[in-house]
């Protein structure tokens, strides 16, 4: 829900973004101005960024804009931000992950909101998507702590392995799509490092989103057809043109509602 | 409660124990071995000790015999186990206990459990004895995060300033005494840099557990009465001697109830 | 020494400046910009700020533009950026000196460098300047890291108590005077919850930095004059306003050297 | 060297052994009762244990007994002890190693000591084993800190990948066995799951340790002869009986050179 639209339908392409990534003196990532663009805002909870303080603001500028607040948990590593996959068991990652989501939720609830989905950040996140046993690890341990919890993960080509441990574990999946990266054939975003992985022109970052709001096929990286089923679009608040770009795929969603 | 003993009068003198000070291979505390005998477990929460998986166990042990669980947040100082007082502002004490205490509550959700009450670690339990307006920002923070739940604090010869507080807030307090250590007049703990802080004599420390527990008189190291109207008594579990006391205390204690 | 002006005369007023500040990820301070026009970097040392990672960069800029180095130890607090004080005994306070300027000391030789001075951080820099005790506890981890390390500390109307600790424990001190903050009669920053406690026009910041390189007095918020006998001024790289008004100084300074 | 034996020759068998490990106010590893009998001491830098105060404590042992001092540096990983590999890209490999040799190297000069060498830790250990390219970003390292100063790292039956690159790099190598584990045909540990990986019978352990540093061969798990080209032993002081395993080792090791 975002208050700038009032209610939304249930088969809308939600807007979701990373948000409460400073930490003590450091900022990161405009937040307050990407707020209120977003449906679901991905908050870090403490273990690659985001402090206690952090938390609480970011948790209160959410509330005030009506936005569904995702626990954003990650491998403990500040310095390397979560982005370095450490070598957790099944038992740390369950562990670490009802630390963070409970600390989150604590500050939720003190402001009067609640903690209404499940993100894994950075490396936590590629590991869950690249070995299914530590997917089986996330979703029991979000079955966990609340039944009925959704977890966000990546949609790819061929969602049936992800949703049918989901169904077994009954943990609801969100899929998210990119709107400014190009796609391999089989759904995973092309590296980086390749000519080409991050669009950079904000016509085709809008169109890209308008396609995916629509259910219509993206062309991969190998000119083929791609159809992604997306819940939610992943947009990111970094720095202001990143922001324009939210606004832009924004107003270009609300036109299709409209 | 305690699994030995089955339901308790209200009126009983409690036993509660600093738990879950291990901190990832680091080993501290016979948890285990002291949980049988206790009815409250101040739990600590990854700040001054306590990791994820550590807990968890702490939580799963406390459950398994009927105790009260209760948060033991602290000061952000792992190296200095928590106990150098830190200037944190009252805002920053607010968010840090909402954080340490939902990151507990997160991992007894999932267990079948809840945090029942909040004891403050180390340096910041003497910051918050020593300055009323860190013990009101404890207390608003208690309060905010659920209405209802206790704080443990120390039981001196006046707790009516505490009291007001505390009733000004709605918090209730559970106020706690030891049965090891002397007392000054004020119902302060003689310093353990004076001789005859510590009763190292057993039969002495049960004897100041009973005197608590039938709300008798001690005598202060003034040689003045000193009565303090505690519903708790701090033990502790840190080796086999101390474990030991703990079963004598917990057997007097019983006698008395029977 | 700074790589634009070439050798420099012994009792020319330095500029002293914090440099790598960042963490991780999160960026901190025009460390590139500013560094051309400073004589010494104040490097963090991973304790409030400052990683491997940004120690190795910040090292090699500096020496890059044959800027000196100081090693800028704290207190472990990365979440209050070291300015909370922290209950440390003199025993922990040597410890975690010699730990962070070796640190530092390291990355320097690998690079060629060497930590040429200490100046303590945020709050562990104003328990020293507070407390003789901690003064002292300082200057000797100085001295036993190394003979004839200098420590830089704040300059005030008296330093002769503080010059005289020195003097016994047999560590030079280099004191810092600021152009952009007003002082109290005794030498000491006015509080900036003062209004005018600091020096928003350039002209006034530039107007102080050249009375402080003569040795002429200040006019303290009193009316009294202030005279100050620093070796260093502090200057700032926070920003572009901060890193403009260091090259007016570092322009107004070797005008008058000229 | 060590204090006990006086001089010893060049190609005897020196004992090393993990020290240093506790943190804060956790203790671990009985070092006091195991340093007379070693001649190498890894001491922990503070990424998995060790903190400032821990290291100085540990150096001054060390120095006292004529114990060769070396850095034991790790991943940052507190929690998981440096036992979790972790992603970290060669250039922070680097960083980190250098962070840490320095901040022990620093502590060693203020008592009198130097590092003398670097074993890492743990999952860097491990990760520095498997792969030849962090093997190199290790060596790398290791000989910009110091040009000289040796590695120490796991004998196995071909050594002589990498000695040549410790050749091409510069750095001397210190190949390590161990006297309680039993070996595969390729020299590489058994894995602890299976059968047998642990020698428990003290004899078994001397017998191996004896020979090892006579030069004969072990037999390894699958019943071939293995031989172990290993300069140094590597013994553990966890507890009362490593430790009585480390005097037998060392009686029997002095018996060889008598």
């Amino acid at each position: 829900m975002n208050s700038t639209t009032g209610v939304r339908q249930v088969n809308r392409l939600l807007l979701n973004c990373d948000m409460g990534e400073s930490f003590g003196n450091w900022r990161m990532g405009l937040d307050a101005e990407v707020m209120p663009f977003v449906d679901c805002a991905n908050i870090a909870c403490g273990y690659h960024a985001g402090d206690p303080g952090t938390m609480r603001r970011t948790v209160a500028l959410a509330l005030q804009h009506g936005v569904t607040i995702g626990a954003h948990p990650a491998y403990p590593d500040l310095v390397g931000f979560g982005r370095r996959s450490m070598a957790c068991s099944d038992d740390e990652i369950r562990d670490l992950l009802h630390y963070q989501i409970g600390a989150l939720d604590g500050i939720c609830k003190v402001l009067g909101g609640r903690v209404a989905y499940v993100k894994p950040h950075g490396a936590l996140y590629n590991d869950m998507m690249a070995d299914p046993q530590k997917l089986r690890a996330v979703l029991e341990a979000v079955a966990a702590y609340d039944a009925g919890l959704p977890l966000m993960l990546m949609a790819t080509a061929d969602d049936s392995a992800a949703q049918a441990l989901g169904d077994e574990i009954g943990v609801p999946l969100w899929f998210e799509a990119f709107a400014d990266r190009a796609y391999t054939a089989s759904g995973h975003l092309v590296s980086r490092r390749l000519p080409g992985a991050v669009h950079h022109d904000p016509a085709l970052v809008v169109e890209q989103a308008v396609r995916l709001a629509r259910g219509e096929a993206l062309v991969a990286n190998d000119g083929s057809a791609l159809r992604l089923d997306a819940a939610t679009l992943c947009v990111h608040g970094d720095n202001e043109s990143s922001v324009a770009a939210v606004r832009q795929i924004r107003q270009a969603l609300d036109a299709l509602q409209a």
